[in-house]
């Protein structure tokens, strides 16, 4: 299957994973929160729990690391029958300050592809999360100028790209997307009749995982990173 | 001073306290924490506390709930010299979720007011605070189908209304702001030369009391209620 760039006027970038880290920053979150309580329980138990937790809370909270603090907090209460120490509560507050504090880490490559395609393209970043959290880290990327549009999304599914595409004036066909989630930046853009590529990150998110049926092959390609995207649009 | 609103062709409606009870919810949690927390210290210096620690966790959290949830828990630590009990930590999490939960309460007069303008005008919502909490509560508002448009900004300052107004193709003299808030809803669009309408719900968080200069009247009306917009308008 043969994918036919020509008609791409817009290109939609993800951001957490496809511009800069983020995804490590959870592990390493997490990795900190089972040590915190590995007295309570295995640290593979405790990695299980928080997942359940994050996605029970999920419909409350939402993305972001205000709501993965507020789970790490609540399943240390659960976890540890109401006897965690203050002083881990608090380490869990400072885990959340420190990741939203992190600086950002540009991936490979990142800038000198904005660098080529912004002047051919217009570029938009979309991205989910928290509104705040993702304007800051836009800022401190230093990326803010390759981008005529930013848009962080509650959820990215095809009724929000749909109405966005329309609200921004952009046809389906002429939107290429690009980023590291396959159920939040592919399939929905090729189901509502967009281009997409998925650029890997290393590490993915549990609840970010799909299973794609190699039977019923969908329109899009998979690169090994952001730089190849200029000789494949080319 | 006669404000004129013959040019208008697009009204922003702020949403918490202008189109729905807002803050009195965090008013009530308000009273809800500092009663939790009442053996450790006075209920009016708990208010205070808080205040205080949301004011300085801004900058990391944002507006909205979670971060609310996350200054009271990191206050009740700190007032208890990290010996309050496991079981207020998790009721301030409940108080938390149970905001997030509650149903919307229309202000009186609103649906009357929009399905009025909404033929004239074209309406958009500008608000602040969380993402997803907001388009929830739009939502659960049922008025949704009146607005050509929602934005939910990190912060409404001068230069994010003006981006927005660019990006919505809207000219500053053909657009009118309504809100609650004289900092948030009306001084800066008064500043960048657009039309504002002053509508004071009961309640104001501290924050959003400023302090306006008699001496240097700023071209904004006060209404007592949205209703009157109508016949201001006309």
């Amino acid at each position: 299957m043969r994918t036919d760039y020509q008609n791409i006027k817009v290109i939609g970038f993800d951001a957490d994973d496809t511009l800069w880290v983020n995804e490590t920053y959870f592990r390493d979150a997490e990795t900190e929160f089972a040590k915190l309580l590995s007295r309570f329980e295995t640290e593979n138990k405790i990695d299980q729990e928080l997942y359940k937790m994050e996605i029970n809370n999920l419909a409350v909270y939402g993305y972001g690391v205000k709501g993965f603090v507020l789970s790490m907090v609540e399943l240390a209460l659960e976890l540890s029958n109401n006897t965690v120490s203050n002083s881990s509560i608090q380490k869990i507050l400072d885990i959340g300050k420190d990741m939203i504090k992190k600086p950002v880490e540009l991936l490979d490559g990142v800038e000198e592809v904005l660098k080529v395609l912004y002047k051919k393209y217009r570029l938009i970043v979309i991205t989910k999360g928290d509104l705040l959290d993702q304007e800051r880290k836009l800022k401190k990327s230093g990326l803010l100028k390759y981008f005529h549009h930013i848009e962080v999304l509650s959820n990215k599914n095809e009724d929000n790209y749909s109405r966005l595409l329309k609200h921004l004036n952009i046809k389906t066909e002429h939107f290429l997307m690009i980023g590291n989630s396959l159920k939040s930046d592919v399939l929905p853009l090729v189901a509502i009749g967009a281009k997409a590529i998925h650029v890997p990150f290393h590490t993915t998110w549990a609840h970010e995982e799909v299973a794609v049926n190699p039977n019923n092959p969908i329109d899009y390609r998979t690169l090994k990173n952001l730089s190849e995207v200029i000789s494949v649009l080319n």
